[in-house]
C-alpha cells in the first residue's frame, strides 16, 4: 500500500513531460517514519539540499518540505507509527531536450509506504548477503547523493530471486567495495572498524553518517577509506546501515559464514541507544 | 507543442509508482517523423531492443509498437510532415524498492513533437560546440543503449546557455572523446574519418550507424576507435550526426575555427542522398 502527495494533496501521477520521467533528473530521500515523525530529518534535509546544489535544482525550501510531509502524514491512512516516506525531488517539467527551461520549477512529491520490519533473528543473526556483478562505475559528480538515476541499483538488485538474500553489495569498476543496492556497508578486521568512501560512486546514506557519527561521539576509530574487494575475505565481521533498518550484521555473505561478534553488537547497541530502536537485539 | 500518446490514446500522465519516474528505469528513443514516417524505422527498433535485452526489460513487440506510432500519427494535431516522435518504454510500475516486481508490465509512451530544422546556413558554415567539463563515466552495461539516466547529459547542457551553440562534446573519464550531449560525432585528419568507439560510455546513435553504412558502402574507410581528447586539436574537420539532424559540421569548437572541407561535405552529400535530404548543402 502507497500513498503519494503534493502538498498535502493525494497525487497518483506524474506530468508526462516531468524530467523526473524523461532523464531521471531529480533525487529522492527515504525517510523512516516513527510514532509520525521523521527520523533524521536534518540529516535527510542536508543530503537532498547538498545533492540538489550538485545537480544545480533549486532546493526545497525546509519549511514548506516539512509541512509538506506534516500534511501528508496527517493526512494518509497509512500507519504512521512505524511507516516509511520517500521524497522526490523532480527539476520540473519541460520541453524535450536535455537543457532546463529557464522557468523549471522543482516539484516535490511525498510517497508514504507502510515501513520496514525485521525480525527480532534478523537483527540477533544476522542477514544474508551477495557480492553483485553489476558494478559501479566511477563518476564523482553524482557520487554520495540519491539521484533518480538508479539503473546500476536495479541491475544489481535483478541479480538475485532469493527472498532470503536481504542485500547484494557493489563494486566499483575498480574492485573497490562500495555499498549495498540500498545500504552502506562497514567491515571490521581485528577489532578495527572501516567504511568505503563514497567519493566517486554510492550513496552517502543517511544512517551511515548517523553510525560515523556515534563512533566518534563514543572515541571509536573508523577507517572511512578505499577498500578493495578481497578485504571482504579478510573481514571478521560485515555490517549494513540503512535509514529503516539501522544497523543489520551480515552472517552470510555468498557461501562464506560469518559470525555475529562483539564489534557488530556494540554498534547496534549503540546506534539503538540513540534513537533506532529496532536494531537493538 | 508536443503530444503523448499510449496505445493511441492520449495521456497527459505517467502514473507516479512508475519506475521511469522513480529510477529511470526504461529506454527511449528519439525518431524523426518525414511525410508521417518514421526515418530509420529498423535501426531504432534494433537499438531499442538491444537496450531492453540489456535492462532485462521485456521489448515491445515491433508490430504493436509500430501500430501505437501510427496510431498517434494518425490522431495528432502535430504536422507530421515534419516531426520528432519520442519513444519511451518504462519497466512498469512497481512497488518501492530497486526490485522489480514478477509482474511487471513495461509500458510505451510515444510523444509527438514539432521537429528540428535547422537554417541552410547551419548546414552550410557549420555549428558552433564546445568541450563540456561533466565527464560520462564509464559503464560498459549501459554504454551504447538510449537509457532513461541521463543525468550526465543534462549537467553537460547546463554548462552553457548561449543560444549560438549548439552542441557540448563529452569526454569519459580517461580523457576519450566520446559524443556530443545530444549527438555523436566523427573527426576528421588528412582526410581519414574516424568516429569514437562506444563500448564504455555514451550513446551509438541511429544516424552515427547510418553513416558509418553510408561509409562502408561507398569503401570510404572511418575508424572505429578510442580517439584521445588531443586529438580534437590536431582534426582538420569535425562533425556531428543525429538522427534529427543528420550530418552538421562544426565550424567553431570552443575558441577555434574550422573550416568546413571536402570530406565532411562529400558526408553529408551522401548522407542526404541516402534519405536524409535536410543535410544536403
Amino acid at each position: 500500500m502507497s500513498e503519494w502527495y503534493l502538498h498535502g494533496a493525494r497525487v497518483d501521477s506524474v506530468p508526462v513531460d516531468d524530467r523526473s520521467v524523461q532523464y531521471g533528473d531529480g533525487l529522492f530521500e527515504t525517510v523512516a517514519i516513527r510514532d509520525a515523525q521523521p527520523r533524521f530529518w536534518d540529516l535527510h534535509l542536508e543530503r537532498l539540499t547538498t545533492g540538489c546544489d550538485r545537480l544545480g535544482i533549486c532546493a526545497p525550501k525546509q519549511r514548506a518540505l516539512r509541512a509538506d510531509l506534516a500534511a501528508g502524514l496527517a493526512a494518509t491512512a497509512i500507519d504512521t507509527e512505524w511507516a516509511t516516506a520517500k521524497i522526490v525531488v523532480s527539476s520540473g517539467t519541460g520541453p524535450r531536450g536535455y537543457k532546463r527551461p529557464d522557468n523549471a520549477s522543482p516539484t516535490v512529491r511525498i510517497g508514504l509506504f507502510g515501513g520496514l520490519r525485521l525480525t527480532p533473528e534478523t537483527y540477533r543473526d544476522g542477514a544474508r548477503a551477495l557480492v553483485c556483478q553489476t558494478r559501479l562505475a566511477q563518476q564523482p559528480l553524482l557520487a554520495g547523493i540519491k539521484s533518480l538515476n538508479r539503473l546500476e541499483q536495479v541491475l544489481a538488485r535483478a541479480e538475485w530471486d532469493d527472498a532470503q538474500i536481504l542485500e547484494g553489495l557493489m563494486l566499483d569498476t575498480g574492485d573497490r567495495l562500495i555499498c549495498g543496492t540500498m545500504s552502506n556497508v562497514f567491515i571490521v578486521r581485528n577489532n578495527v572498524i572501516a567504511t568505503p568512501a563514497i567519493t566517486r560512486c554510492g550513496v552517502a546514506g543517511v544512517m551511515r553518517r548517523h553510525v560515523l557519527a556515534q563512533l566518534a561521539r563514543e572515541g571509536v576509530a573508523c577507517d572511512v577509506r578505499d577498500i578493495h574487494v578481497d578485504e571482504l575475505d579478510d573481514s571478521d565481521e560485515i555490517f549494513l546501515t540503512n535509514s529503516q533498518f539501522g544497523v543489520l550484521p551480515v552472517r552470510q555473505l555468498a557461501a562464506r559464514q560469518l559470525a555475529v561478534r562483539s564489534i557488530s553488537r556494540r554498534v547496534m547497541n549503540l546506534v539503538a541507544a540513540s534513537g533506532v530502536p529496532e536494531c537493538a537485539t
